[in-house]
């Protein structure tokens, strides 16, 4: 059965999927600011919509639009800000 | 709030969103055999997996892997043969 999870109040949902490689997941975040954490290495490509990424360890913002791609190591937390209802694609490895 | 919608006893999932320009929606197929309705005209894009389309009026299924994009017009039935989880990307015009 397809798992839904749901996060920061439901502004950010996901259904799990397990790609011919590895564990994945697909979700829309809602407009907003938002700190997520990774616990394995993960692989992020903006399906539709823009995500503006604060990278750990870093000040700067940096913003992702639809096809285009960032990795986040294991075990770090970095900052989303979301503009419009953005559809995302993550791989974890 | 985002929307979940289920199919097939939810061995189909998705989730609404609404894209800069598009209502859409990001969900997975489960493995399986399914015939769709649309009501709008629908583009989809396989996000990860394939989806195997019988397109209205024909006999032959085709295949459409990661990035492939197909188009349906409204008011149409069409088939979907699915053999791994795959996401896909669907606006809806």
């Amino acid at each position: 059965m397809l798992e839904v999870n749901e996060y920061f109040d439901g502004k950010v949902k996901s259904i799990a999927l397990q790609t011919e490689t590895l564990p994945a997941t697909v979700g829309v975040m809602s407009p907003g600011e938002y700190e997520f954490g990774t616990s394995q290495k993960e692989v992020m490509t903006v399906v539709s919509g823009a995500l503006t990424i604060r990278f750990p360890g870093t000040e700067e913002w940096k913003t992702f639009k639809q096809g285009e791609q960032f990795e986040l190591d294991a075990n770090v937390k970095f900052g989303v800000k979301v503009e419009i209802e953005t559809a995302y694609f993550c791989t974890y490895e």
